[in-house]
Parts: structure tokens; sequence; C-alpha cells
């Protein structure tokens, strides 16, 4: 079966190729009103090319903002397992678009990549697998699995209405096992089996002193300082050893098996220190930077503000000291848990003389994480590495996909992250592209994949 | 001698209260170039005054601003003392203008005060001298000692060139002792003698780590985030105690006597917590609130920035973080040895991974002091406690005036503050007003010193 939906894709490359093209050069910028129509071309564009390939039930699924596309195929029968796939349809804005060296929707081929917004993340990938659907109905004349198809026009917005969907139409996205590609490799034609990702959560602090900025003259040393105030709460949260110092926070936090130091060994190492421009690299006593990125959790401050920062001085007390902190969490910690853990340490060590308001944010995940050995990660390695010639190494990742715990929260199915984008690809900023090598391995390594499921 | 001046004061009351608001009625904002044609109005309202009073070299010293007014009266001869009166002519903007009650260029008296943008800070003072200098010349047909008087146009906008003038004309200023009313009282009719200002001086810290906003789930764990770096750094530079912990903050500040210690119990206190709206005051350990804000050394954060401050979550890993700090100095601490003294305890503590910058602000000003026993402050109790008939209080303040410094860096003389404000004048604030009170016994004040100076 393998070889002759192989050479359908082979021999419809450049076809293929220009389809590929029409479809990224709709400006489906799902935060952008400007560009509802445009969404919902895009999302029309699916519907037909879904239908066109074979599939039944393709429907729009109407939600507040953008339509969910959904599709299935169910003929393989109840004996064949059913696979949900997962991806999306929208795409980041282009700002800013003086940056970009050819039109974000006028995709164009430069040295084996294909430039275009949303070529890597998400429509690229999301064409692949349609792509490998119709090689396979127009070689076989069937799909060797059942097969659930749900692309959502909102993941660069936050998935806004899609946890709701999952909820709602459970009966119609149940599935026994996920795949997404929507992530990418740890270099270009590196296999990357990506089986842990981190969990999130955030609060914000802040610290109200006076109740309008007074003079340092004639209130100073009589007044606590709200942004000293918050300097000391912060440094008491995280020591210079880079470890987290409220109480509880690594509490089920589960122990780095050596197998999983090993697994990570053998990562290809990003170089940190010229990616960043830092100096040197700084990561939890006890384990390496890319121990401490993958697969164990960390604490941030993302913002901080409080008073003057005009040119020059100002002689204040400010009123008040605002910080934004998120966590990631590995499997093990609780977003709310978190949430109340961080709270109960900064109303313990406030000090007296202000007030403390911790804002706990609505945006929360909890880790996941499937095992390497699953046989669908296994048979993901076997395919990958049979399309790129090359052993597949495996990682968790820091990044959280929301979607990804949904399912697993819904639906407890296990989920393989099948991802052909590469750190070069530049998700979200000028100059998006998509390397044309992932574009033919990675629909290769899926031909495998769907024959090793339905064979193996 | 005072009684005839008195009495020229009381009975030409209404006439120089008229004088004084067509003063105010011109609005000398220093800080808006739509306003210099007025300011230079007030220059020349001041230079006629003068001129008719009967001083000399009556002029305008030009800079690159606003005019400096500059007069004396040197016919007291050799043997008599020669003052230094200095005063400012300018005001502040009147912004927002729709806060208050009645023109603030259009002079009203209500209920015992009179209601002007400048009545208290500082045209209505320097009127007063000026009524007083009149009456005295009416009167006796001369002044009692040598007077120099200089009434700057640019104290609103911290004095540009005033220290290049007290430089540049040193001997044309030159005086024995110098005398500024620009200054208040801690109650109304409360005789306040303000033997002591802090000085002050101010750093800039930027902690800088990655080159560009890091995704926090794709770096965090490998890169110290600058936020949190600078958070160490302000919380190890004052702790909770409002205890300075930079090594040699401290050194060579005079231990608080218990005279001092008694002179502060005797001034009627301010209830910090009704005029700040916090929960409780805190002040150095060891020291009262009292103490802490007249006579010990303070240390501010005034701002701080870095990362995303909009709403929700961002999760990033920020490129840089900055903090502003001011301290306030009180006698034998250097502004820069301070500076110094900051910036080597930043470099100390400064964790790996990120980098430090320490930018030293260049206005700076030593803190001033004078004897409280001091012979022409004992002469400006006794005449304060004949005008108002009450005791008067001494204070050192936390703020800081810079022509105080200057004048005592370039001149070495003692400087008198004879201020007749008070604490509900609103400086810099909408219904800025001056209560009659202190007109009427403010200058009563100003006779019986300049008696007191040359008779005593």
């Amino acid at each position: 079966m393998s070889e002759r939906a192989l050479k359908y894709l082979s021999d419809n490359r450049e076809r293929l190729l220009e389809r590929l093209q029409e479809f990224l050069s709709i400006p489906s910028v799902s935060t952008d009103s400007i560009h509802k129509n445009d969404v919902q071309r895009a999302a029309t564009y699916l519907q037909t090319y879904l239908t066109e390939i074979g599939f039944q039930q393709v429907q729009q699924i109407e939600t507040n903002k953008h339509p969910i596309v959904y599709a299935e195929y169910m003929e393989a029968g109840p004996d064949s397992p059913t696979v949900l796939l997962y991806g999306h349809y929208d795409v980041q804005p282009v700002d800013p678009i003086e940056l970009w060296d050819s039109d974000p929707f006028k995709p164009e081929i430069r040295e084996g990549r294909l430039y275009a917004r949303g070529s890597s993340d998400d429509k690229g990938q999301v064409f692949m697998h349609l792509a490998v659907f119709e090689a396979l109905m127009k070689t076989e004349g069937k799909l060797p699995l059942n097969v659930k198809i749900c692309l959502e026009g909102e993941e660069e917005i936050g998935s806004e209405n899609l946890y709701t969907m999952l909820q709602v139409k459970k009966e119609l996205f149940q599935a026994d096992f996920a795949v997404i590609s929507d992530s990418g490799m740890v270099a270009k034609n590196q296999p990357t089996i990506l089986y842990g990702l981190k969990g999130f959560t955030g609060i914000e602090i802040t610290v109200t002193g006076p109740d309008h900025d007074l003079h340092s003259g004639m209130y100073g040393g009589a007044v606590r300082n709200p942004i000293m105030a918050l300097s000391h709460i912060l440094a008491s949260m995280k020591n210079d050893d880079e470890v987290v110092t409220v109480e509880g926070f690594y509490d089920g936090v589960e122990a780095l098996t050596s197998e999983e130091k090993e697994l990570i060994k053998q990562v290809p190492s990003e170089d940190f220190v010229k990616a960043t421009g830092i100096t040197e690299t700084v990561s939890e006593k006890g384990y390496t930077a890319k121990e401490h990125t993958m697969a164990r959790p960390t604490f941030e401050v993302n913002g901080i503000f409080g008073g003057y920062q005009g040119e020059g001085t100002k002689t204040i007390i400010p009123t008040s000291a605002t910080a934004k902190i998120t966590c990631r969490l590995v499997p093990g910690q609780a977003p709310e848990t978190i949430q109340r853990l961080l709270e109960a340490h900064i109303k313990k060590v406030a000090p007296k003389g202000v007030t403390v308001e911790v804002k706990k944010e609505k945006l929360s995940a909890k880790a996941y994480k499937v095992e390497p050995n699953h046989p669908l990660i296994q048979k993901a390695a076997t395919s990958y590495t049979k399309a790129f010639d090359k052993e597949a190494v495996y990682v968790r990742m820091g990044g959280s996909i929301p979607v990804v715990e949904w399912i697993d929260h819904l639906y407890t199915i296990p989920i393989v992250l099948l991802g052909f984008g590469t750190p070069e690809d530049r998700l979200h900023s000028p100059n998006e592209s998509f390397p044309l090598d992932s574009f033919d391995k990675g629909m290769e390594t899926l031909v495998y994949y769907w024959h090793e499921i339905t064979n193996g």
C-alpha cells in the first residue's frame, strides 16, 4: 500500500505544492476582524478539499467566532482504530509587514523553503495530512483506519471556543487516539518524538501602599515602598540557584529517571547562549539547562511595573507595583494547586505597611506526558526513521499546547504529536517558512505511520 | 523702628494685598514656552517694584531661559551685615485646570486665604519681603542692613541656570548670610525653624539578559530572568526593618543626639496614615517615623519596569528590567560616595547570566544643616515667637532645596530658612492658597527679624 501512495505523492508533488500555495494565499488571520471573511474562506477551502478526497459528514461547526471544520471517514469499520486529527487553519498577524522579504500571502519557494504565513504553523502541516489522505484514497480507494478531522480557526487567539465544542460534541469527536501536527523537530531532518509538554499557570501580584504617589522627601522613612516590598516578595520565590523556594512547589513532581536523562542527552542541543545573546546559561541546581527547559518546572516573572518610568528622576514613593508571573508545570503539578501555593507564600512573606493582592490568571493547563515506549509512539519513531533515514530523538518541551491538555482531560486517549517544523521556521515572525524536505519526508512519514498503525 | 514699619504695613494692608494680587495675576509658568512673555512680565514687575522701593543696581541678569532679577541696597555701610535674599517668581503649571474652584490667575480671597497659583510658592512670600522693605524705607528712609536680592524664574524647572550664575557672579551675590522664604511651617500659625534639609542622589539600574524577549517555554530553565535578578539586587539593598544594607551607607552619618530627638518630639506630628492612606507606618529599626523622615537617610525605588505590562499574560522572559532609585541624604553623606557604594554593592551581588549597568544621575545635592542654636537661628525663633505669639518648633526636613546646597557650597555662609507656608497650601496642586494670617504675621516676623539682626 505505502509504495503506491508514495508514488502518487511524488508524481503529484508540483500540483500539491501549488494547491498548498493556494491555501496559504488566504489571509486567515483570526485575530483581526477585517479578515473574518478570509478565515471563512480558508474553512470553505478545507471543506471543499475534504469532500473531494471522499470524507463524509464534512461540515463547518459554527462557534461564537470562527468555525471548526469537521469531517470523518468511518468506513474502515468498527474493528479498525479511529484517529482524531487536530490542526488549525488560522494564522498569526503579519506585522511588522516591512520585515518580510516577500508577501506573506503570496507564497514563494526560495532555497528549498516555502515562504508564507502559515506555511509551518499550521496550514502547511494540516495540508500534508490531507494530501496523504488524498493519495491513499486515489491509490487504494480507502483509508486504512477510521479518521475524524477537527480543524479549528481560533488557535492563534487562544482557541476560545474549542474546549466547549470538544465538550459539547464529545460523541462526534470521540476516537481511540489523537494525532496533532502543530509542532516541530529539534533540527531540520531530525525526527523528533515529542512525548511531553509542560502545563502552565499564572498569577499577578499587586502591592499597594499609599493612595497617591508621595513626595519621597516628606514621607520617605514613614512609608513602606511598594516596589521594594514587591522585590522582597519576588526574591523570596526563586533563589540564585534557580530553585523555586515556594513551599510545596515541587510536591508530586516525578523525579527525572536515568532513562529520561539519557534521552535528553541524546537531543541535539541548541546553543542557548548563541540563540539568546546571554552571557551564560543558568539552570536549577542539580539539572542541566536542557533538563530544566525540557523536564523541570519553571517560574518566570514576565513583566513588572510601578512608579516613574520616564527620563531622569522623579522622587516619589509610588502608590503601587505589579508583577506578572507564569510557571511552566510538569506532570504531578496541578495548576490550581500551584496558584494556591504561590498565593499562600506571598501572603506569608508580605511585609507590613502594604496591601498585597494576588490575581489568579484563568488560562491554565496541566502538563501532558505519554510514555516514550507506548506502541503508538514507537510506531511514530519507526515511521519517522524510515522516511528521514535517521533515528528519532525523544523530547519533552517547555511549551504548552492547550488542546493537548483538553483532549487528554476530556477523552483520556493517547495523543501523538507528529510535528515537522524546524527551529528556523520563524513561527509568528516575519518570513515564516517551511522546508520542502519536511513537506516531502513528512508526508512519507505519515504514509508509513498509518500503515504501521493498522498493520504493525 | 519696628513699630512705625508695622503701622505702615497695617495701614497699607489692603493696598499691598491688591498689589500682590496684581503680581499673582501674571501667569509666570516657567515650564511652558507659551508663557515666556508672562515670566518676563513678572521679572519686570519685580524690577519696577524694587526700583520704586529704592533699591539700586536693579537689573535682569539674562540666562539661557528666564532672567534672574537682581537688586541691592548697600547703604547700611561696611560695618553692617549683608544678607542675600533668595526667592523665585516662576510658578508651576495649573493643570488640571478643571479642579480649580477659581481662576488660578484671578486671585480671590475666601475664608481667610488668598487663592492663586504662586500665592504660597513662592511669589506670595517674595512679595512679603519686598513689602517689608517698602515699609522700612517709607518709615525710616533706610534699611537696617545691606541687602542683595536674587529672584530667579526657573525654580520650578530645576533652576537650570542658577548654579552657573551663582558661580559666575560670585562677587555680586557675596553676602554674610542668606535668607530664603520658600518653605513652610509644620502647621498654621506654628512658627517653624527649618534647620536641616536632606541631600539626595540617584542611580538607575538596568539588568539585561537575552537580546530579545524569549518564549518562556522554550528557554525557561536555561536563562536568568532579568526581572528576578533585579528583584534580588533590590531586596539586598534594604531589609524589612527599613535598614539600608549597602555596605558603608551609614558611614559618617551623625548620630541623632538626645537634644535633637527631643526637638523632633516637640514637632506637631502629621498623621502619616491618614495623609497617605497606608495601613500603618514603617521606619528604620530604632527610629520613629518622624525621626526617620526628618533626620535619617532614606532609600527609595521610585520606579521599576521590564517585560510585559498589558492585560492578561504574555509568557516571556524579558530582555531587561530597570529600576530608578533615589536616596535622601543627611550630613556626613557625600552624594558621589553614596552613588559609588550603591554601584559597588550592585556589582557585588549581581547574579551570573545577566549584565548589570548602573547609571549615576547627575543631579545630586548634599544635605544642609545649621546648628539650631546659631545666633541667626535663635534670632529667627525670637522674631517668629513675637509675631505669632507661640514658641517655635525646630525641624529638619526630608526634602531637598538645591539652591540651599549651592549657596552653602559656593559661599559657605549660614542660611536661614524663614518659611510661612502651611501644609494646607496645596503647592503644585489645584487651589493653591496662602493664609492671610501668614501674610500678616509673616511680615511682622520679618520686621522683627531685621531689627533683631542689627540690634540684637
